[in-house]
């Protein structure tokens, strides 16, 4: 065979096919202006000239990425130490900066240790890799709605999957009593799920894991910085981190800055470090990324005030949502999902927003969340106005028949 | 069974037949002085003041992790747009300057396209997961040093593995040989292999490619930068980029900064964009990463004095190990291992370099090379004086036949 023509057929045919189904993703170039968070300087295809808009979809979610302690704590790092951190953990590429933001971490969940990772995905597929290949005949339980990056992480192990049905406790326990008793057993969920908005009974997971002897591992990405008294996450405001194993969580959303983590007790911790490939043969992240996270965390860690008005904003733009007659999905959280329900109908709402109004929401198709589920995910940040939310809703009803009449024309 | 227990007595079991070998990391604490690359500051545990050291195993190859405009042009873009990217490639997080340095990369490789990642090891793990999913059938031919990271791809993906013998040309011929005519098949190999410093004969295995139909993948991580005449690498060095399919590279050795990139054929790069888990959910570079990268790709294609300058101080450093009679092993790269042999001897050599000598060189031990090739793995940048040569002989002198005899003892 020559695999380089059957391989570039299969490519374009795929590409084709997502294409046809709208789904094939084009992403847009938007530039962040700093100091004017959520406004973007955004450059449309084929080189017209730039437009600002409002950005509906960052995770930046409380816009630390553009606070000015935590700029400041990345240019005095940049100048201090140079650009990239030259090495791997290991071999020349650990900074006292590191030091100082893995304990900082592990303070911030209670617990012995911490260790970052090049991101949070990197953090989900190598340690859940690492712990899963410890033992022999583990067995691991993912909640069905659990991200890719966990899914990447059990599938790198020899373990035993199970997948129980999302949230759903009665499940979860009967799949716990069919397993063999003496297996070592993880259960691995997430504590606000990121396309939803629901969050996760950490409580009644770890009455199930103590009485059947597994071990909790929860992705805490979408909550760290943002619940909690400190900023802990869910298993801080449920009081129950004591409880979660091991807490996995990401500095490039709440934090607003790049890279990821898991806490736990020091001796797991120091086992992932001495094992994971995903940690041990890549670059450490650079000392000024660390440093600009480190003074994030500290920040939110001490003040409550942002989390607090992020909790308003997001009651807020639920509440002119729902005034507005839109088709608001449930959420328990900040993250405010809006159903469409269809691909290219979705990619064309998006389309329309940003065209017509100047206002960004990235469109979530499949293989994202379910097909029939396609959505936009709406997040309104502590800098995002009651203007700019008169605006998003002034939008969305100017697009949204026109775009579902074109559609069924 | 208590998961906890169990799982908590076996790491610590773990750890301590690590430190039983010699084979337990402790990351030594470094923090580079901007300006005056290859200096660090080394924070002794304990507390101990810190101490300023020669650093001879960063893999900043050629300083530019603290070259003025690398660090300009970071500072630029963390003050236009902030700290991170506050999203996923598809979800708000791509600037404008990531499309550039993709556009740059492609062109730096004479390739149709280039896809950033978050390191060189998720581009890696990430495309080659992806390419070898995409066939049914895939045989993949690994040379037998690869990277950690092409064996976590190639893990990833249900193709039937063939580990060839490094380098061999031979061995590799009878593998593709022995494989069915009709299956796809990729060979995945390094250019430069960093532990050693020996070159792939990329033109050969090209010809055999060819005439087995299959197509190749070569990782360039310790060469872009360093080789042919605009740094494209040893494929460029050698007049065979064209030949190679997928040229993978990483900009945090050569280039100094962070993140991980592959390049190839437009269709093949957007196949990949559109289907690889590890590009798609997780948080883009941020930007002023991304900016102090093109800087340095930039400056980099047009000056070669950078690498003809490490070429002389490669070639100075081996001949001043081998005038003093020290374990020079052979390197046909600016790469120069030091055999010592047995782990804890390793690490106890790099003990005293750093102690006594304040002399800082990483023990490489197995798993990163095969147990009795235990090594320091040394580098001289263009910023490695003749002096620093010297001083570092000198401790070489002082430490191995100590070192050794504190051993035998
Ligand atoms: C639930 C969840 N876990 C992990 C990640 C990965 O984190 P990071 O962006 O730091 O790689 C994401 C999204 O990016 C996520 O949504
Ligand atoms: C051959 C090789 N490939 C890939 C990588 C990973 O690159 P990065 O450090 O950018 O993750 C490394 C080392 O780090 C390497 O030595």
């Amino acid at each position: 065979m020559d695999t380089r023509t059957t391989l570039l057929a299969h490519a374009r045919d795929s590409l084709d096919g997502l294409r046809r189904e709208g789904r094939y993703r084009e992403f847009a170039r938007l530039e962040r202006i700093a100091g004017r968070f959520p406004r973007y300087r955004w450059h449309p295809p084929g080189g017209e000239a730039p437009r600002e808009v409002t950005v509906w979809s960052s995770n930046d979610y409380l816009g630390m990425g553009t606070h000015p302690a935590v700029l400041a704590a990345a240019e005095a790092a940049l100048r201090a130490h140079g650009a990239g951190a030259g090495g791997t953990r290991n071999i020349s590429g650990t900074s006292p900066l590191h030091a100082a933001l893995e304990a900082e971490l592990a303070a911030l969940h209670g617990k012995e240790a911490a260790l970052l990772f090049g991101s949070g995905y990197v953090a989900n597929q190598a340690a859940l890799s690492a712990l899963l290949s410890a033992l022999p005949g583990f067995h691991v339980f993912s909640d069905a709605k659990n991200h890719n990056s966990m899914i990447a992480g059990m599938r790198g192990a020899p373990a035993a999957r199970h997948i129980w049905r999302h949230n759903d406790l009665a499940d979860l326990e009967a799949k716990l009593r069919a397993a063999p008793a003496e297996a070592p057993k993880l259960i691995a969920f997430e504590s606000v799920y990121s396309m939803d908005g629901d969050i996760a009974p950490i409580g009644a997971i770890c009455d199930l894991a103590e009485r059947h002897g597994a071990i909790t591992y929860c992705d805490e990405v979408h909550a760290v910085g943002l619940y909690g008294a400190t900023g802990g996450g869910i298993t801080e405001r449920d009081g129950v981190a004591h409880r979660v194993d091991v807490i996995e969580g990401t500095l490039a959303k709440a934090f607003g800055v790049h890279g990821g983590y898991v806490a736990g007790d020091a001796a797991l911790v120091d086992y992932i470090r001495s094992t994971a490939g995903g940690l041990i043969f890549t670059t450490a992240l650079p000392p000024h990324v660390v440093a600009a996270a480190l003074a994030s965390v500290r920040l939110l860690r001490a003040d409550p005030a942002p989390r607090a008005r992020l909790a308003e904003r997001a009651a807020a733009l639920k509440a002119a949502l729902d005034a507005a007659g839109l088709p608001r999905m449930p959420s328990a959280s900040h993250i405010v999902p809006l159903r469409i329900g269809e691909a290219a109908l979705c990619r064309e709402v998006a389309r329309r927003l940003l065209a017509e109004h100047a206002v960004y929401a990235t469109p979530i198709n499949y293989p994202t969340v379910p097909r029939g589920e396609e959505r936009l995910r709406l997040c309104a940040t502590p800098l995002h106005t009651d203007a700019m939310m008169a605006e998003l809703v002034a939008a969305l009803r100017a697009v949204l028949p026109r775009a579902a009449g074109a559609r069924a024309a």
